[in-house]
């Protein structure tokens, strides 16, 4: 009897591990169909071969204060490398301490998106990086000084040489903009759990977190985050089933409206990437929300008209803190030092 | 004749190569005597001994935007890594963009200065680093939030443990304080060419750098600017022979007149050490003097009643330039993510 007891149980545990493990393997197949681990190099952008002499010279300019009108803002100060590539703040505070009207999104793995900003307005990062530097709440200056900057530095015209050896005028603010778009296609935080997962390892994610995934598949949340940055990839109007509250929402950002002019675009957002969201509070494009599980909950109802349970929602917010990866590890580069041919801070 | 004739400039360059060599050596003594070679390490500052933990822990500190109330600000805002360890502008700019009262120091050496700050108000930098995350105008944070954020920080906790392992609170603001004074001791630049010099390369200088040595020397520069940090070791009244301008000098800030209350300390500063100096204009700490020839020439007529010859200032101009050493190579840090117990930017 015990010994028939024993086998019994033995056969009961086996099955439920045959049926854990055809469960994860499901998973793993699902997860698969609808994710892309990150790979260790991103395909080159348009148009701009990346070399080593453009990702050095990129991340100089990523690093440059000078950029900016007063020489204390960088790319770097609103996309910190330290910190999940963005700021920690609701919106971002610029020339003059003036506040920028939305949250400033990771540039880690950005090169994935399908377009930058929260309303797509840049085809890509070489676009994208004209904009903050020219941006009166941002950095606050203008092409021309920029280029007057750098030309003043004997260091940067060489390696702006060196980068762009086939120009007639290697200096020059689009030329910036590529060796920015350049290094940040570098900037990678590959190997998360989650990709060992996608990987095949089953065992890099604990059950918690294998069951918020499958939460995160079958309640539909990967109907727009999927894809290698889980999100970045599509349009979606932000409150799709449920206008999500003013705070989070703000009337008057109608998004991609702003771009594009249809209707249909009002209060329409590029989907977050959700690759190192753990590291990246506060949340949405209004930067208004905290929590990782708030975040989750506010989406759940706006967007699928869903109540998670708190078990749910942790497991949720468990998966999604797998998703953080090896952050780069960045060098801190050596500055050219000013000469009497580079244009003072102006404050 | 003509052999004769080649015999004789023979000679002729022969001892002149002896009266520069010997000319040299006699210079390279001289120097041995004034200045000191950077040492590849500092000597642990007082009560503080260093350690890869403290360091370690120290660096992040440094890099830590969430020790200002803004969230912005960090050490390396100001005395940035990259730029000479100092931030290029005439006086720093912190807390809702409040303009400081006198211009930033470099970091890099600072362990070797006699005090901190420009009127020595702080004896070390242990003592330093509390000012800026408490003043108004720069990071304009309390001790107690501080410590309530770096608390709030599972990562930072393991660390400070780790760096101050006999600690009953690991966490204080005297410990974030004496961390990053570990680090900033391992702030050094060696190598320069004058420290090459100084270890008995005669060549790492060329004639006009060593012209520019020997007037540094001859002139009386090096009655202030001597040892190790090439100045930084005493205090001087700055207008010792002649009043400098009002903008150089703004009457209001009397120096360490303000931290002593003796008359005597009226407009008196710490001598400017002047290793790297060539990286980190503007000059003086006013900071409204961009040019370091000029800031020569200030210096000669008002602290010796000299006027130098162009040539004299450009061969000491090139002697400074000379102080540049190895910039520190820094990896970047990756800060611990914010949670729900972390205080909020404070803008």
């Amino acid at each position: 009897m015990k010994k028939n007891h024993t086998v019994s149980l033995c056969v009961f545990f086996l099955l439920l591990l045959g049926a854990v493990s055809v469960n994860a393997d499901d998973l793993m197949d699902k997860a698969k169909g609808l994710f892309k681990p990150l790979p260790a190099k991103a395909p080159d952008p348009e148009n701009n071969t990346v070399t080593p002499e453009k990702v050095a010279l990129g991340k100089m300019l990523f690093f440059e204060p000078r950029l900016s009108r007063s020489g204390l803002i960088s790319c770097n100060s609103c996309h910190n490398l330290g910190m999940g590539g963005d700021d920690n703040q609701s919106t971002s505070v610029g020339h003059r301490w003036q506040k920028g009207p939305r949250n400033a999104p990771t540039v880690l793995n950005a090169v994935f998106n399908i377009d930058q900003f929260w309303d797509g307005r840049a085809d890509d990062l070489k676009a994208q990086a004209k904009g903050p530097v020219q941006a009166g709440v941002e950095m606050a200056n203008t092409p021309a000084r920029v280029e007057e900057t750098l030309n003043s530095l004997p260091a940067y015209q060489k390696k702006f040489a060196a980068a762009f050896p086939n120009a007639k005028q290697a200096v020059s603010f689009d030329n910036m903009a590529k060796a920015i778009e350049a290094y940040e296609a570098t900037l990678l935080t590959p190997d998360s759990r989650f990709d060992q997962f996608l990987n095949g390892d089953s065992g890099a994610l604990n059950q918690k977190e294998k069951r918020g995934l499958a939460l995160f598949i079958n309640k539909g949340c990967v109907a727009c985050h999927s894809g290698v940055n889980v999100g970045g990839n599509s349009y979606q109007v932000f409150g799709a089933v449920e206008k999500p509250g003013e705070a989070v929402r703000p009337s008057a950002d109608k998004g991609r409206y702003a771009v594009t002019k249809n209707k249909s675009d009002e209060y329409v957002f590029r989907v977050a990437p959700l690759r190192n969201i753990a590291l990246t509070a506060p949340y949405f494009h209004s930067g208004v929300v905290w929590s990782l599980g708030e975040a989750v909950n506010i989406m759940a109802k706006t967007q699928l008209g869903l109540v998670l349970s708190e078990d749910e929602n942790a497991a949720v917010v468990a998966f999604l803190n797998t998703l953080t990866g090896d952050q780069p590890e960045v060098t801190y580069p050596i500055l050219p030092p000013e000469n009497a041919g580079t244009p003072k801070p102006e404050l």
